[in-house]
């Protein structure tokens, strides 16, 4: 069977879009993603007609063949995916996703997506705690206090306000961070310099993953938790590894965070599925 | 500029295959190399005009740009792309390399390439040691001691024999070997096992790469060391993380060594060279 795609990438997220129906396709996704035998890439995303009310369906496959519901990164590249395949001129698109229909618009800087309400009550963040909420609370590790702020953008975020950041806090202290007990599903550990009221740098330590160049709800969360402690603006330039992203927060609790950021093509290519499978000799 | 390429890989290693004159493509290769941002390889390699009593001309670049003389993995794949792009039917071809021309045969198991004679005298691996050759020699590293036997082809190798490979062997021992004193030109690390006199195991640690899942120069040296050392035959399956690579030398001094292995078409691609420059915004 022979499939054409596109890499795409958001701030060095990489996606191979395909515009077909994914039931045959997705058990090579691991196959596509492997850099060394396949194509190489972080995510398959399946450009699907819609089911709902929405323009379009997507559905997104992590790089192990497991389904996610949703990647900020990886809507923008499938909203660039579209207007090129479908020609598609309006403002704004109406994308359904395992998390809902999600609000694409076209932007200056890229696509601005909706990423929904913010969750601040640690019961449902979730993290144990002793109060509803957690907000500039000290964290102590061995010998260095953080303070920290709990926000789940659908995953759980413990953003850490820092005058400078160091690679020894992300690659020490954000692993221990993510496995404390005191978050039962673990942790994205986000540490955060505020540079103006408009800019902030970010560096991540994604659970699971490592540090990586880039997390879309780890920026809105950062947003978020630094509009709560009255660090910053409600419209805020996030500089990370791969890019920037700008995220924008009103502050109320039922205030969608809007994220803005690039996705960008780099190559369409076309490869028969069954040649994925050989290995050893031609 | 647009450009059309086919990625493919020889044992894991990959490489962007490019029907073109390199001079305007060059400077692109770090940015198609890169994973994140471009297309993602190990190296690009130029299918040119001969210059000489060669059919076909190759010009191979690593990752960082820098240009390579040759690559036993990146020579199969050039000489499947030459069999595609062309429509090459011949038997053999003769292929003019940085280092000489090589004479490339096809084969069931892929593709035969005469990888050169093999350098033992210590003084041109290069080794500093107190005899002409280093054969069977004893190499303490802490309280471990290791039998080995260096050789170059063209590129340095250190070759031990040993019972059972373990990763602490190859992660541990492979860089602190590579670093020694007595090879001026630091060394690639083979760890071999002999399973049956057709038979290895190996695993290497390339110098200045880390432990990879192949290495054709490094196949090469394991099998002169064994047959040296009288542990196997002369024709011998090598089995590496990658795959398997078939070696075959006669004993003699001026006998070549001959790799065989796969080299395998993952895509088709195309892009545009320009938009490999931009990043941030659309």
């Amino acid at each position: 069977m022979n499939i054409s795609f596109t890499k795409m990438s958001g701030l060095g997220n990489t996606f191979l879009l395909i515009d077909d129906d994914d039931t045959k396709i997705k058990s090579f996704v691991p196959a596509l993603c492997d850099p060394d035998f396949g194509v190489g890439a972080d995510g398959v995303i399946f450009l699907l007609p819609p089911e709902g009310a929405g323009d379009f369906r997507m559905r997104i496959y992590n790089s192990d063949g497991s389904e996610a519901e949703m990647c900020g990164n990886g809507i923008r590249c499938f909203a660039a995916f579209v207007q090129e395949k479908r020609g598609w001129t309006q403002a704004s698109m109406a994308v359904e996703t395992a998390a809902g229909i999600k609000e694409v618009t076209a932007d200056p800087k890229g696509f601005r997506v909706d990423m929904g309400v913010p969750i601040l009550t640690t019961e449902n963040i979730p993290l144990v705690w002793e109060s509803d909420t957690c907000v500039n609370a000290p964290l102590s590790l061995g010998d260095r206090t953080y303070t920290m702020t709990a926000v789940s953008m659908g995953n759980p975020h413990v953003v850490l306000h820092v005058p400078q950041i160091t690679t020894k806090m992300v690659q020490e202290d954000g692993p221990r961070i993510e496995q404390m007990d005191i978050f039962p599903h673990k942790a994205n550990v986000e540490f955060i310099r505020c540079i103006s009221p408009t800019e902030v740098e970010m560096r991540v330590w994604e659970r699971g993953c490592g540090e990586t160049m880039a997390c879309g709800t780890g920026a809105c969360a950062a947003v978020v938790a630094g509009v709560l402690t009255n660090r910053h603006g409600t419209s805020v330039t996030v500089h990370l590894a791969g890019g920037d992203l700008h995220i924008q927060w009103g502050g109320a609790v039922d205030d969608s965070v809007y994220m803005t950021g690039p996705a960008k093509k780099i190559f369409d290519g076309s490869l028969f599925l069954d040649d994925l499978k050989k290995t050893g000799t031609m």
